[in-house]
């Protein structure tokens, strides 16, 4: 098959070279291009044929129609005017590494299936261990371990199932819930509870809110007080969820006293850090991870702030048995010696599917291309940015701030009774930038996530000037 | 940013011009690589430094390192004589569209958030509908649709969950499990069925093993009968995993006779088709799709033997209300008037993760640079040598062929009463070939999976010498 030209290495160096170049080309133009589509519902399809092709096309034609088709469709996460939802950066280490992994097409369910692949993963996620100051028995040489993940929603899936079980003795796997298990997070915890919670077959219903205070922090009291009714009432706190860093404002729950009362409880401890983790590589923002050493299993996702592309979360446990023990299962047909001996991971044990590619490359070439000192220059520079930002608007009469930046992320609105005007204002700032809203206390915000790689102060400093003429018009 | 070697437009095409060299060159050097990794526990991490740098390191480090550390510590799936597990292709379109994902770096969750990473998926999806001779109640533009999920694994636990939701009138998800649900697949079926009804808090001890013919099959009395047997129980069957090609030796389960059972007790049919379901190109080989117009669900995995790399698994389902039914949560920071509209599909709600990468790229690219006589064109000849190697096995009066392979896996051992010659013969072909064993009814088999991309009529005759040799040794 050596003459096939989707196979040829020739093909490959020729085409990959016009991709390289396109890649390249979309940078340099990210500037000049709307951040949003302008296309409607259907209209992609609509330049599609309705039938797949009978005979080859020659690759050139595929790349004619990331022009054609795929770049009016885009929503461009890396425009420097993107302040939506989080940051979701790529670089060019992460691209190659991503690359390679295409390339060698590895599957890294065991590790015998690609010692290279399983080796990396835990010794960068060992190196993130060190550099972000998490608890040593995170390790891998220690009781714990670290697995890349695709995502915080699967990580904090798994860490529920591990707790289920861990709380059930190993048996809710084998005979399905038996017992009335409760879990809790703050009112401004991710959606992802709530659905692994569904997944799970514990319920929604079984999931507590716990209110949170001015700066969207989960208050630990309310917390112990609900855990203690729902004992009382016959129930079986398993699981708490804490967020480090909420999706709409950049909460900081409080570790300690979360940790202590779930201590006390024998319950669960999960930090979900998905953005704003990667700043704790900074000693000086690691205020938001007192208390860590309470905690059972923690995430944060380099493929939203650590310039690492999706799918990249890292995700580790203090107790690796209790993961395994709630998702290991060994076929006949994946029994070999290396997993026997049990002196190997076999990272199908640690989620949800079986096979796994070779993500830990991207992740490794970051932290090498950037180096430690690389990265925490550009998470400082982000939060100046956003501090910066922040100042004007708190300096505008006609602006509310909802609270002081603790990261990369602010919310504000017109001062007003009414969220009509910020609405408005929205609307018409989404016509340059993209930004998302978000509801608190019933008030509604305007997001602004400040932490894209092509944004600079100066992206900031446009923004600001549409953001006061828009509250004058 | 711009003058950032880490995102320099011309750090990505110098440096990706290397990386595209070094795995043109890794292709090229395939064949004389030793196909297993000699490499002891450990030995790969000892090779890294300690900690992660502090200061940037060239990209050409990392790029040595793919010699000096990764190469040695690999398992080659891309070699011509990987015949383990099943075959795990990539291919240059493919390889290229997963670098232009990562590039544009766009998040799918939301049609908003990039409406063509949304439509072109669909459309995709739509076009293999139409290819596999699918259900067209499969088609977005019908009842149904189809999704990238990671997996197989993953796919499977939607459908469990879809079902679950339906047979409980979408309560399960809010109250968690409060009714004796009970499910089936046969004893030839995927762990991961065992690992989805472990996730969903049914628990394994509800999942009923149905026993399977000497083609590998599912009976369908023996269903018929424990499904009556477990409702006079008062047990609830709700959903059923049939295989098209089993794990172990590729059997196919009737669905004609199942898609009855199922229709009669309002159990959901998923059909988990990962490896062989591309067969199903070829007109002539659907006959093991025969009673598929009776499925609620379906998965089958291009990034096994479709040459796109994973991950890339297609799932697709009938009725997508109850999918989304299952999965679907919208918080207020996703709301958003496309998705208020109900005009758009949001893929968020058809997956367990939230975040998504652009995977319909190389899919898209697969299809259009093969076209559809292209693919059919190496299935047909991945089909004919494993025929042919199969019949020179029989052939063989010290051999044993486990059942005429359907497509492309056969399995074979030594004529004994013992399986001990066979281990022998697994042993010594190991040397030079990865090859991995089942269990059928006590006794021990050498599977071979054999629609690699780059393995060759003559790599199959190699391999048949060196296994009539190891009998004879």
């Amino acid at each position: 098959m050596h003459g096939d030209p989707n196979l040829s290495p020739e093909a490959l160096e020729r085409d990959g070279a016009a991709v390289l170049a396109w890649i390249a080309s979309y940078f340099r133009s990210l500037e000049s291009l709307p951040v949003r589509s302008a296309l409607r519902p259907g209209d992609v399809r609509s330049m599609l044929p309705d039938r797949a092709p009978e005979h080859p096309e020659p690759f050139a034609r595929c790349l004619e129609d990331m022009d054609r088709v795929v770049l009016p469709g885009l929503t461009h996460w890396q425009s420097p005017r993107f302040f939506g939802y989080f940051p979701c950066n790529t670089s060019v280490p992460s691209i190659l590494g991503e690359l390679l992994a295409a390339g060698l097409a590895t599957q890294g369910m065991l590790w015998q299936t690609s010692p290279a692949c399983t080796e990396i993963e835990s010794h960068v996620l060992d190196w993130l261990v060190h550099l972000l100051g998490l608890p040593e028995a995170f390790l891998s040489t220690s009781t714990g371990g670290g697995v890349i993940q695709d995502s915080a929603s699967s990580a904090t899936l798994c860490a529920l199932l591990a707790a289920r079980e861990r709380a059930s003795g190993f048996r809710t796997r084998e005979r399905g819930i038996d017992r009335p298990f409760v879990a809790y997070c703050s009112d401004q915890a991710h959606s992802s509870v709530e659905k692994a919670m569904a997944i799970a077959g514990i319920g929604t219903d079984h999931l507590r809110r716990i209110p949170t205070d001015a700066q969207c922090a989960m208050r630990p009291e309310p917390l112990a007080e609900r855990m203690a009714q729902d004992r009382a009432a016959g129930m079986e706190p398993f699981f708490v969820t804490a967020t480090i860093g909420t999706t709409a404002a950049n909460g900081m729950d409080p570790l300690t006293a979360i940790g202590r009362i779930c201590a006390r409880e024998g319950a669960w401890l999960h930090v979900d850090a998905a953005m704003s983790g990667t700043a704790a590589l900074c000693p000086e923002f690691r205020g938001m991870h007192e208390g860590i050493h309470l905690v059972d299993s923690y995430c944060f996702n380099p493929h939203k702030w650590m310039f690492t592309n999706f799918d990249c979360d890292c995700f580790w446990v203090r107790d690796r048995q209790a993961l395994l023990g709630a998702l290991s299962i060994l076929p006949e047909y994946l029994r070999n010696e290396a997993s026997e001996s049990g002196a190997v991971i076999d990272y199908r044990d640690w989620q949800i599917p079986l096979g796994r590619r070779f993500r830990a490359l991207k992740l490794w070439f970051v932290l090498r291309c950037y180096g430690a000192e690389g990265l925490r220059a550009r998470i400082r520079e982000h939060v100046a940015d956003t501090a910066w930002l922040a100042g004007r608007i708190a300096d505008d009469p006609r602006l509310e701030l909802l609270m002081p930046p603790p990261l990369n992320l602010l919310c504000f609105r017109v001062l007003d009774e009414d969220d009509a005007p910020t609405r408005r204002l929205l609307a018409d700032l989404d016509r340059v930038y993209f930004l998302t809203h978000a509801v608190i206390d019933g008030r509604f915000f305007i997001r602004v996530a400040a932490g894209g790689m092509w944004t600079e102060r100066h992206h900031l400093a446009s923004l600001l000037e549409a953001i006061r003429n828009g509250v004058t018009g």
